[in-house]
């Protein structure tokens, strides 16, 4: 061994590995407290102070993770000689600091300053923008971003694709090669399926007519949550404008939503959503508390847990067999003369429109491939900013049919790209791809999956969920927990056969 | 200039100190949200993790006052020659940094870890013993807190008595030679006092009969808050066991209260109590945040600001000549038959009970002293642990004529011997002192001090608080400021005939 020479020095150099972990983990524990707190809980005159302090919070954690101290701890415990010798759970810590460690040592200080202060206050700009459908006023601003972002890229270091250095940040490993693969599949097959639904001529009733009380909203969600398996002693439901699951520790993964009193869908399904996320993380080996490998793996992998949820069984005519039952006494006189078979329809109406997040689970991976394809075109340098309204539109009708009145509702809708995110949003349909992935490795492990949900067991499938898939946290990566879990890499095919299904049974088809 | 040879030289280490400084303070302020969060939001599971998250930041906190390079810049900026030319604010943060750094410096690690594990041990033994009302039980780790606060008292040192030295951590520069003094003859007028109360066969009759809806209660307290000058865009109103107020900056002070069904008095009193913690730091001069001279400068100052709201300014008459209105409409039917001066003898019944806590504004400062005499012979090595039950109990019949049954209702009431906390008590005693003693130099400043709260024009003197108190934030140390403010020391006349005034009138003494 030529760096740890001896078993008790790997011993120490381990032991002061793990050391460094913890104080990281409990950094970015409190970090992850104050910002919900900042966003849930603050009031208004003390934000503007405190993003200093978490900026000073931070600047230690980041300081931390690109110490000298962490660099020679890392090249120790990366030895080949050294791996062979370590525990699963720090191996993939290890991993996950490497990762960052070498990553944000690859940006010089001054461009990551400018890119902190630059997108702060682009988030700024672009509020103003979408408030004023200006796209011209927030055009300047995206363009540098653009060029920050491509700044990274290229540090960063890629093999094949520039976007591929930006996808990992979001994805671990997954590149322009698999997703222009994946998305070609999945948008021939859902637009093909957009236009079958479109001339089936059998278009579900809506049956949420009319206001529906708030506080019975609310009580509704908290009746619901228990027994979807999320603890409400180890988590909180709070009201936010977007709704977000946030996990403090394992013992307190809090979730928020949002209510209307004209759609009560809105509250419903985010809080299903979230509580998606939030069962993966609450659901993590307690073991793993104090580390880095103590969350979720990926985005997408999240996104998985909580559109499995939210759609696959949140959506399904048997959950609402168990379920609706318990909804009309929530809301009495409001569902009289509506079925379960008129409400699980309901709660599947497919129709384009301009806003993703307001977007049905079928027409919603199109939203997320024409930002994709966006992203990519600017940061290979074949798109320009300046272009990106006529881009958007022309995008917009081509796969959805729909083409956005003001650019308020197009391509300034999203707040992502002031932040500098490039590279999130396809997490968002491979979390869509992984659900149904899972959904089909389930429905083979129990083929009376319908009959358990209609049962209101949930439990079992959040077991076998734990089991499988949560308790690991970021043991896995991305890529080997989904073939761990159903035995091949991710295909596409599942998630566009599941949208056959359902359709096929709410349309008609 | 020995230490710092330059002017150069001095710009540089007072930016570096101010660097420190808020470091420092931000590292406290995400605490202090924490420790909110803990009691008010988190849920239980995610608690005994949660104290390790805090234990690492609280840990770095006190590496980095305790640090070498700390220890440079205090000795640098505490040279006479230097002081001169330190802007004021600048001198009352070193100050205060080089008060705790020669503190902690003076206690070997060893110790300091010992009491950290030893009070958060003594903390459940305590709640044990007293929900089983065994002494004995407490008595060992009571035993183990003496002899560890008893060494803590010799390190510090001290001129005259061993206590001293632990008040200091309290109330900077407060003496046993100057509490005696001030108690012995604060003692002996209320005992007079009491006196004349009981045989004044003039008991008021209390009007809260019934139960109170809570929610009604609450929506009094958000109705009053706005009113008292507490900023509800700069701060909070929650709910918590034990009601507190707590700074997360200076735009964000939240106060909690807690409400009883059958008692709407503790969550009224409560929350006018913690709203006068809470103008003090939400007018403190928002120049000094990020500094450690935001918050207040003393718990008897601070004290002070509550304990005047509450009682000089919330149990006076003139508040519910202009409030008794507002509060009926509240509780329609409740207050039929009752008038102002019915109500405000009713909240100024003095009735001598055995819980601290629940003790009346005259009553009250008997309390402390007994726990004063006990804490000082405890530390003084005259009393013995073993003996507290029934040296309590002889305290309690010489003072308030009256014995409680149990220990629970006894020796065992209070937390703060369990957190090893000897010399906070007199703080609360002190905070009356100081309040009546603001409250004559106010009365000479404003003659129509009653008529100005009788018209609801509280913002008035709330301008001259922050005017003269609150916006120095630890500018000044508590016995300058008071000198300052009322242009004398603290003198313990102006308790004594406040009560004779106040008592007079409630009783027709």
């Amino acid at each position: 061994m030529s760096v740890v020479d001896s078993l008790e020095k790997l011993e120490q150099v381990v032991r002061e590995f793990k050391e460094l972990d913890e104080t990281m983990t409990h950094y970015s524990d409190i970090l992850g407290l104050a910002g919900w707190d900042q966003q849930v809980m603050a009031p208004k005159k003390g934000k503007a102070y405190f993003a200093k302090v978490r900026g000073t919070l931070s600047t230690e954690l980041f300081r931390l993770g690109t110490s000298d101290r962490m660099g020679e701890l890392l090249n120790a415990l990366t030895q080949p000689d050294v791996q062979q010798h370590l525990e699963e759970s720090v191996k993939a810590a290890v991993r996950e600091y490497k990762r960052s460690y070498d990553k944000n040592k690859k940006i010089p200080e001054k461009l990551h300053k400018e890119f902190t202060i630059h997108t702060a206050n682009a988030r700024t700009v672009w509020e103003e923008a979408r408030a004023e459908n200006n796209f011209e006023k927030f055009r300047p601003t995206l363009e540098r971003t653009v060029e920050l972002v491509r700044q990274y890229a290229e540090l960063y270091g890629y093999e094949k694709h520039p976007y591929d250095a930006l996808l990992d940040d979001y994805e671990p490993g997954l590149t322009v090669e698999q997703l222009d693969r994946i998305f070609s599949k999945l948008r021939e097959r859902t637009v093909q399926l957009l236009e079958r639904i479109r001339n089936s001529g059998n278009e579900p009733r809506d049956v949420f007519e009319g206001n529906f009380d708030v506080a019975q909203q609310e009580k509704f969600n908290l009746h619901l949550l228990p027994s979807l398996g999320y603890d409400l002693e180890a988590g909180r439901l709070d009201v936010t404008a977007h709704p977000f699951a946030i996990t403090i520790n394992v013992g307190d993964v809090r979730i928020t939503t949002r209510y209307f009193e004209d759609d009560p869908k809105s509250s419903l399904f985010a809080t299903i959503h979230e509580a998606g996320h939030a069962l993966y993380e609450q659901g993590v080996n307690p073991d793993y508390e104090g580390s880095v490998i103590s969350g979720g793996v990926s985005l997408g992998i999240h996104e998985s847990q909580s559109r499995f949820l939210e759609n696959m069984v949140g959506r399904s005519e048997a959950f609402w067999e168990r379920y609706l039952a318990d909804y009309k006494n929530f809301f009495p006189g409001k569902f009289d003369n509506v079925s379960v078979r008129d409400f699980y329809r309901s709660v599947n109406i497919v129709q384009p429109s301009f806003i993703r997040v307001e977007a049905d689970e079928l027409t919603y991976n199109l939203h997320i491939m024409i930002r994709y394809e966006i992203e990519k075109g600017l940061v290979e340098g074949t798109l320009e900013v300046k272009d990106l309204p006529r881009l958007w539109n022309e995008k917009m009708r081509e796969y959805l049919g729909v083409e956005p009145p003001t650019d308020t509702l197009g391509v300034l809708q999203d707040v992502h790209w002031s932040y500098g995110n490039f590279g999130y949003f396809p997490t968002y349909s491979l979390g869509n791809l992984y659900a149904a992935q899972i959904r089909r490795t389930i429905l083979k492990q129990f083929p009376d999956f319908y009959d358990i949900i209609r049962a209101g067991e949930f439990s079992k499938i959040r077991e076998w969920l734990r089991e499988n898939i949560h308790q690991y946290g970021s043991l896995y990566q991305p890529s080997e927990l989904i073939e761990r879990v159903t035995g091949e890499p991710l295909n596409p095919d599942y998630l566009v056969d599941y949208f056959e299904e359902k359709y096929s049974d709410v349309y008609g088809l």
